[in-house]
């Protein structure tokens, strides 16, 4: 069987994806990409990071960009419940063998520093300072009206165990592709915050971070990102898209920031609270899996992703081949 | 202080609001309302009873449609989280002193009925028959294209006290309107399944329902449903919108079935699963409160309600006045 | 019989409205309101006038901005299609009785002013400087997205005169109101160059200019303009909708300048291109005239407007009464 | 230089585009396509033929389904100003060494068969049948909600060639593609009716029909097309799209019917009336010609024709080419 049985009670409670910091080689440059033509709103920055948020976010940051040596990943961010649950997190994890630090960071309160099965470092809080509402302060809408932070999606070497590892953490499977042949798992869909995912897994060369998605009001807003990015500068950065994926029935645009972090714009997904939803299954040789209309992905998409700091990837377990363009 | 502090561990675990029972007098014209012009999908039907739900819901329904002799409410309802919470929801609801009753539901598992602080009977239940997924059968997408019940709002004669027994449930303040003087609540927005509402309360003659609303993908789809429903004999059933409301942010309209049961259509609303999430403020004299543009709501809209079966509403203690279109 | 045979052999080709000249009394609130708020394009400015063109225009203007001490309209201007038509006008106003002049204007060629059938100032011309395309410059594009002029709207004393007048001109009729009880047109609408109009007439005191509409890209760009106007200072510009109108079957919004010039946001009319098109009569009475979902205009819908420079308007004939919103 | 002086006094008068025949093999199965998936409205059929037209239009018909052995165009139809046009149209035709035949076309008034440069079967018309507006019938619209035909394009062996013939009927050029070496056209785009085009011409074996075009009013009609198309057994027909056009700005896709005849759905171009608007120029090596947003467009769209009943395509003449996706 290839998907567990979600852990409707996990051992503490991470209510979603948080944020994000990325390791880039120029601020300038990636001001230019995520502020300037994304449209996401500037809440603290100096010389070594700027801090973003996204529209109807309230939370300080979705996303960090540090100036850094190296394009890599610093860690990836969860908010849980409450205070108390971050010391029930320090528990799991170090009752199960992870590394535990708690760790300062700017604008959050206590922040547990540890890592996911394939060492991926995580990092969890419960507190990070709120701002003042400005969803309705129309005139700083622009670029493609980024609202929030949606997901995170990883390169595993080995998805089943990914899947296994944070279905202990609570997160529920929503779709997934199976291998036919071999019976693993290639890719999976699992959440917390009641929507298609906080995180998926892909097959591949990993751990990397495959991409990380925003939320936006309507797919007209990713047709106007397109008309910007194609007459600004970006037109090669647009990677994959616009489409409608096979999976999570979601609307969605793939491109790359000036580092080649992979950034997806997405709408239109479906309501997941329900603890008895059924997973979708789909099979990777379904060329609707990808894109509903049946392009398929160009090779780039299976093959980049940022690596995280410090964390040297291996290759995937599983050797089958999803449809990937000509 | 006019909203009380969240109750973040409720004695049991509600997750969303689920499905209405309305009194019709004619199935036949409730039918054409409902199925050929909204675009609700039947999934069960006798003379007596037609069963609806929405595009991307899997649960067997949203909508009940009871042929009645009077066009009232039967019952509200809504999905607990697992089998075990519906025992906890008994006892509370028995120690607090309301009726208790585990009633047969067709397509339903274990049902408890009881009432809510103003004796609106509300049904809880954690299992409905699930039907397979049609949410990527486009070709059955017609009407408004709605995607899925979002929430009910009921006029009430005490909102102070609709809040804090609603609050007792865990259900959370997103945003809510203040009468100035009496420093009394006049309406609240309150949620469990991370949205901005479940279920909303607007000071008024009652307990009575005010409106139940519809989620759909866009704006766009709404313009639609107002091109339909002006060319198809129901422009006389278009009340209000459409527009954007300055609480929730959300796009909506509003339009009345052929008993005069309110529907509202929505979308664009923002996350609130936080649970520190700051409830949003407004004063009941700030005209932007309705409507951001600044159109009134017209009179029929603050007076208009249906009343639940065997129910005798009661006139609001607050006489504050809203601002009414000329 | 109320609406005249179309004179599809007018003695002059004016191919289509072109600009018009506001007379404004602040530059600076004008241009916030203009160019930071709907979007238009500043292709020339001074201490006295500031030119705009719309997005996809290569003509120099297409509204121009005059610092004037009072706020009325200066001319309405006409493209014809070369330069010897100018010639022929010059002679058919002459020879009609109208006064006729050759006038400088910068950024234009030749340019004959003389007047309308109610002295309304028109200007004619054929050539005006070119500019280079800035329609897939997409950083450019903000506020409403404004792609083009559409048409002017005038207050006239008696349309019937009107569509006489401009008959001769080889305006052809659209759609037009009738009042059943006169048998006299109440309002009409007619064009030159293939859309819905180039000139609309409505009963009113006249020779007014009611308004003057710019043609955008679909129905959001209208919410997204009333998002943004609601909450940065310009609600109560907001006089009427957004809605579909009945007659055109336009998508609109009307709002107000800071000096009570009315704008009118529109798209998705039809072609009409047809010689032999036949056109669409609707009635006075009729609710969805205005509006086809239903909601009448407001009073100062039917009463405001913008008097021409040194031009008293009068009452009109027609004392039928349309449907205002109570 | 590439593009000649417009035409703008052509010896009669084209007003637009009207209407083509396609011979296809099972009318059924065209039909599923054209008017249970794409939205078109049936005017009249028998066993031999389907009328079709758009929402918005007035004559009887914009295409033609014809039961055939073979599955080519019978005639591409236009719409002249009036009747005199027609006699002028002939004697044209016939001192300039076409073939001219008045023939009998239900529906239609005196139509005149003859050929353009190529031997294209053109047909011109003045009178067709009139039918009652249905644009305000909002319970026909369905499938991509097609509000009128746009366009034809044309693989000709001869690009230069084909723009010299029908600019001297009046086609303008709005926009064009010249092959840097040869200083020859790879393809062009000319208009009557003040859109971006009614006919264009790409280089290639030919004459052949390369696709016809529909208008549709939002990009998101396009996009509700493709999730229909991909869930309802045609997701091989869809070919290329969507995206934007570098070349006219508009928004497309292109899809093929159940005998292979190319359908482009479109929105969003822009007005071309002004007699001195300038054509715009691309290299045949922009990548954004094609799509702004940089997808190449398939080798089949280059290569795929539908031929002209007994007309042998012959190969061009030139042999530049174009940028094909890998
Ligand atoms: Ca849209
Ligand atoms: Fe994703
Ligand atoms: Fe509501
Ligand atoms: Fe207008
Ligand atoms: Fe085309």
């Amino acid at each position: 069987m290839p998907i567990p049985t979600p852990n409707l009670y996990p051992d503490f409670n991470i209510i979603r994806l948080s944020h994000v910091v990325f390791g880039v080689s120029d601020l300038a440059k990636s001001r230019h990409f995520y502020v300037d033509t994304l449209g996401l709103q500037v809440t603290d920055e100096d010389d070594n990071r700027i801090y973003l948020r996204a529209m109807e976010e309230r939370g300080h940051h979705c996303l960090v960009l540090e100036k850094s040596d190296s394009a890599t990943i610093k860690s990836l961010s969860f908010k849980v419940f409450d205070e108390g649950e971050l010391d029930k997190a320090h528990d799991w994890f170090k009752k199960n063998g992870h590394p535990v630090e708690w760790v300062e960071r700017p604008y959050q309160g206590r922040t547990l520093r540890t890592t996911d099965c394939f060492d991926v470092p995580i990092e969890l809080y419960f507190k990070m300072d709120r701002l003042a509402p400005i969803h309705q302060q129309y005139a700083l809408y622009k670029g493609v009206k980024p609202l929030r932070i949606d997901h995170f999606n990883l390169f595993s070497p080995d998805v089943d165990e990914a899947v296994a590892f944070y279905n202990q953490l609570g997160f529920r499977v929503t779709e997934y592709t199976e291998d036919e042949e071999s019976g693993k798992l290639w890719a999976a869909w699992t959440h917390r915050k009641g929507g298609v995912h906080d995180m998926a897994f892909t097959n591949g060369r990993g751990p990397r971070l495959h991409h990380t998605a925003f939320w936006v009001p309507t797919p007209l807003n990713i047709i106007d990102l397109c008309d910007l990015m194609a007459t600004t500068g970006y037109v090669d950065n647009i990677e994959r898209g616009p489409g409608r994926h096979g999976i999570s029935n979601a609307f969605f645009l793939y491109i790359l920031d000036p580092d080649g972090h992979r950034i997806e714009i997405y709408c239109s997904d479906y309501q997941t609270v329900d603890p008895d939803l059924e997973a979708i299954k789909w099979d990777l040789k379904d060329p609707q899996r990808q894109t509903l209309w049946g392009a398929a992905a160009p090779r780039s998409w299976f093959e980049h992703g940022s690596e995280f700091e410090n964390l040297d990837p291996r290759d995937a377990q599983l050797n089958a081949t999803p449809i990937v363009a000509p």
